[in-house]
């Protein structure tokens, strides 16, 4: 066992989950970013917790209007992440320049997203301070799946891996 | 896309991450539980965090002692989890039941264990009340790696997969 920094350390976690969260601004606007830090927090009640960058417009949106969609990629959305991941929606409207296909949801304004393994709807529960990031805890208000996909994308360090789900 | 509940939705969530977490009780015996929830949480300062359900032994332990050790299970540690997750250690000494090999860890009390892939010594550094579980957020005072081990396990909806990291 050899000590090494942080960084170096987490060169070995791969593959990590990447999920895609989709947020609206006050306009009602969708926006969408990746997050590879990201787990289940509850069973009962239901809730999921993903850590966002101070930075982010993500972080901004969340803190403002309090709720989010959490989403598992499946094949195909790559380059979906890629993209979502290289700009910011303050910048462009993610959602029109990348013909990503929005869905209305059920119980949040945030719109869920076609072609997911899941999707599940969000309202903030709670906060933590976590350095450089803040932890957002949402509880699950609804959940659905795309019951035709079977897989979900694995980030394996820049590139993505599939993984059969079942 | 259908609505289903949330406990149908996470069996889409596989494969997950599966980490040991480490820790001792006040007189420094050594305990260790399996968890799959856990994430980076922060670049600088590093943190990690993980949610642990209220009845836990693991629980009482962080709560009290305020020190955990993370670590990346590798092939060949499948049994440890199994056997690691099916006991308390309110009932029994799992590393001498079981014969795990712990390491002394350099700024933390709770040990790491040898045969991992990554250790992660962390102070806690904050909390969050999350339905069932708490979210403990840990700060990464020492990071290890083993030079030898370029795998770790994931969790497979019971299984264990194999993932080479690099």
């Amino acid at each position: 066992m050899k000590e090494v920094s942080f960084s170096e350390a987490m060169r070995r976690k791969y593959p990590e989950w990447v999920v895609l969260i989709t947020t609206v601004d006050e306009n009602g606007k969708p926006d969408v970013m990746p997050a590879g830090w990201a787990m289940i927090a509850s069973h009962q009640p239901p809730l999921f917790a993903i850590s966002v960058g101070h930075g982010r417009y993500t972080h901004k949106l969340i803190r403002n209007q309090k709720e989010f969609v959490i989403t598992f990629p499946s094949p195909g959305m790559e380059e979906a992440i890629e993209y979502t991941g290289s700009c910011s929606g303050r910048d462009v409207d993610k959602f029109k320049e990348f013909g990503l296909k929005a869905l209305k949801a059920k119980e949040v304004k945030p719109p869920l997203l076609a072609d997911c393994i899941v999707n599940l709807e969000c309202k903030l529960e709670g906060e933590l301070a976590a350095g450089d990031h803040t932890i957002f805890l949402g509880r699950v208000v609804a959940a659905h799946v795309d019951e035709d996909i079977h897989a979900r994308l694995l980030n394996f360090s820049g590139k993505f891996a599939v993984a059969v789900t079942q």
